[in-house]
């Protein structure tokens, strides 16, 4: 096996790091990665943040409620953005290519080019012996987050990248059985007999790890969080503020 | 530079392939470093679809207007998939899991997940010499493509993954300067000169370049585009029509 596929094949999370911050060469090795990602129409719709400054990591950490954001090596914020490729256009021009970039179509777009990058820079980071996590929770900042970061409209920031050297090795998480995600042709109609499978494979790693034991399954978290009323309209209202109308 | 940094600093989409299939020990590499991206929540929400019926991938590349889809040595489709975390559920708490799951939040993670998924295969394949291209046209092919892949509500078909052994070798085509997408703490509002100086470095690139060269800016390329009235509501009605009401 190559050393990339080796690098992917050993991915875990880690959100306990040494305090030690990364050089510039390796930030800037994770930059590269990332803008040397695939874009659609080479549109390239995505910016990167790197929060230097300890005073405002440590208020998106208390606000996102993750304490890896502020004792990470380094951390990087990567957001959609659509602003740059209209900034050569005149006003008239602005107004009606914004209207056309405010469709769900170019937001599906934006996100997926930003994952694309941000996943090349996670991978970079991993080969050089960094350890990394992914933050979602950097929207319950929002949009506050976007004030102290200074985003115009059509700049949502998605998730943070927090790096740095690895004072962990977790267990790694068993991933959905093959035969479940990956199909021949035609997606499977009768998967429940594999969920149920897996559920139980995850209901063991959970009771059987380390840190952290808990007694769940796969499916049993998500009916957990989501068979109740979740306040997420909130968000949506925070997307089509930005200029991402949705329609 | 190690070899997972110039595996990816080496990236050019590649359209052109021999006549060669993949083996099953690539595809099976490309699917297991899918499956091994870092997932929100553990939630995994992507499917991915082998097209290896000769007379699919054939409607595919029609409908898709590319004919890569047809003559590469292997056609991947990445889909959003949050149909599989529901299975386990009851009806009723399907329905509300539903309600929640249409959010736009969690249309977003799913993008997410799947984009971090397929950056993983893409860097698989092209540590294994293969080449890739990720083709975004598949979505001329819906809402037919949904009745061929037997596709579910909640699951979009999201891009194309075309790899094979290349039969060319194109020219890279030069990204953003770094100074233009990644700023330190925050965004710098004042990006047009560098957007400028790079819309004349591209110019000089497709004037230059072997093969398809033309006379536009990377500005230029997006005014044109977007200058004009695009009906792109269409594919926010497929998304909706999909379960993902963008709440």
């Amino acid at each position: 096996m190559n050393e990339v596929l080796q690098v992917i094949r050993q991915h875990r999370s880690i959100r306990k790091f040494k305090n030690i911050p990364l050089t510039g060469e390796q930030v800037d090795a994770i930059v590269d990665a990332a803008q040397m990602a695939p874009t659609s129409a080479h549109m390239q719709p995505f910016s990167i943040i790197g929060v230097t400054d300890q005073g405002l990591r440590k208020k998106i950490a208390v606000h996102s409620k993750n304490p890896s954001i502020e004792e990470c090596g380094y951390f990087f914020i990567f957001c959609a953005d659509l602003h740059r490729m209209m900034l050569a256009a005149g006003p008239e021009q602005q107004e009606k290519m914004g209207r056309n970039l405010s469709f769900s179509y170019f937001y599906q777009t934006a996100v997926l080019c930003a994952a694309l990058a941000l996943q090349n820079a996670n991978v970079a980071a991993e080969s050089m012996g960094l350890g990394t996590v992914i933050i979602g929770g950097i929207n319950e900042a929002l949009p506050a987050l976007d004030e102290w970061l200074g985003l115009p409209d059509f700049v949502i920031p998605l998730v943070g990248l927090a790096v740095g050297v690895p004072d962990e090795l977790p267990e790694q998480k068993p991933r959905l059985p093959r035969s479940a995600v990956f199909f021949e042709n035609r997606y499977d109609p009768d998967l429940k007999a594999k969920v149920e499978k897996y559920d139980q494979e995850i209901e063991e790693y959970y009771g059987a790890r380390t840190n952290n034991k808990q007694k769940a399954s796969w499916s049993g978290k998500f009916i957990a969080m989501l068979d109740k009323d979740l306040p997420l309209g909130g968000y949506t209202e925070y997307v089509k503020s930005k200029g991402f109308d949705l329609k």
